[in-house]
């Protein structure tokens, strides 16, 4: 093949598209998408496990990757329903500014794939333990890939519209709140109440709703529900913590 | 939906696969796969303009995006035929020792889906100029992310299978050579002599052979052939540089 240098090559795309198929489950803490940090490394307290699946589920397929501090995870947003559109309302602008969805890390876009880095903490067979994770129990994995530090890490790259970590809202606990919490911490033998602080810290509600103090909010964790208020404006208090109904299995 | 913390949430995955297709294509000076940089950014005078494909082609799918100085192109091992193996043997490794595909970077992966960082240089309407690309030219692109520097730029990370960026090898020219080169360059419009210079100081060959001052290599780069050997281990010299047969159209 000798290409000219004004070929476009488009012809040689398949119109049909490919099919991808998961190599990997994630199984997270995070029940829903509401207060999943909005970046991983947020929340350290975010672990999770990445299960290889058939025929990938054999050491082999990660062997080596004791070297390596952090992994890059390609992943399918599974529970993205809508279409993707041209421009998207990214939550960091408040929702009430639009870019275009190639400028942004929306989960709306085409093809539906999110990329997100994740500390290692350990490799258990055909399963990865890693920390620092944004993902939505179940979410397929479609690759692992090492982290490169020297090609990966870019000093002094720019991104004016996402400069720096969301600045941290105050958390504070109603006492028998922690009391549940460090409950449940010692049941399901998780960081319940750092994972709660993290994922709280960076105000899950719409940056445009300026709640009053009576408006109650919920997430679940695990199988905990974890619901707060905003006592002012720039804080937010822990209320409860309790188990959801249904059981674990 | 209410999962347990044992949900395997397997059967949520679909074993029929997802559709994806390119939102856009890559033009880019390698027309074949040889003395392509292992990493981007090992060669800032490999520039290329990814063109977005129908129905992304509007300078929508990209506003804001001037304001970010990195982008992130998930991309398809287009001309990689065969199938995926547990295990690769990262050229970097001299090819002759062997890790788990998700431990490497590896073009022989499930799913064919590659990851690089480039520079953005300019956005043209639905065409955005970068540098710094590894890709083949004609790439299909299956989406275009910001680089986000406070969530994708680890400090301290650690790869001890990929350290560093790997040593460069020492390129010299013949006279002539580096004339053609010259020229091609005013033809092109291109940086030849740079782009063929650090293409070459990664040492294309297989990091295992041992090669004789009489073995000729070559690679194309635009529609141009270069052409070099090795006249000690540790040197290259460019000896020509000459037009393809096959016009431009």
């Amino acid at each position: 093949m000798t290409p000219s240098i004004n070929d476009t090559a488009t012809d040689t795309v398949s119109a049909t598209g490919t099919t991808i198929v998961p190599v990997a489950i994630a199984h997270t803490p995070f029940a829903e998408k509401f207060a999943i940090p909005r970046q991983p490394a947020l929340a350290p307290a975010a672990t999770a496990v990445i299960e290889l699946l058939p025929p990938f589920d054999h050491p082999d397929a990660v062997n080596g990757l004791e070297g390596v501090s952090h992994i890059w995870l390609l992943f399918q947003f599974h529970q993205v329903k809508t279409e993707a559109k041209l421009k998207v309302r990214p939550p960091r602008l408040g929702g009430n500014r639009s870019v275009g969805v190639f400028a942004s890390r929306s989960t709306h876009r085409p093809n539906g794939i999110g990329q997100s880095v994740v500390k290692l903490e350990k490799v258990e067979g055909h399963r990865l333990r890693v920390s620092g994770v944004d993902l939505l129990n179940g979410t397929p994995i479609i690759d692992i890939k090492p982290y490169v530090p020297y090609a990966d890490a870019i000093a002094g790259a720019r991104n004016d519209i996402a400069p720096q970590a969301p600045a941290a809202i105050r958390v504070e606990w109603e006492a028998e709140a922690r009391h549940q919490a460090e409950e449940e911490a010692r049941r399901l033998g998780e960081a319940v109440i750092d994972l709660t602080e993290q994922c709280l810290a960076q105000d899950p509600k719409p940056a445009y709703q300026n709640p009053d103090a009576g408006r109650r909010y919920g997430v679940q964790l695990w199988d905990i529900n974890v619901t707060w208020h905003y006592p002012q404006p720039d804080t937010i208090r822990v209320l409860n913590i309790s188990r959801c109904d249904i059981p674990a299995e």
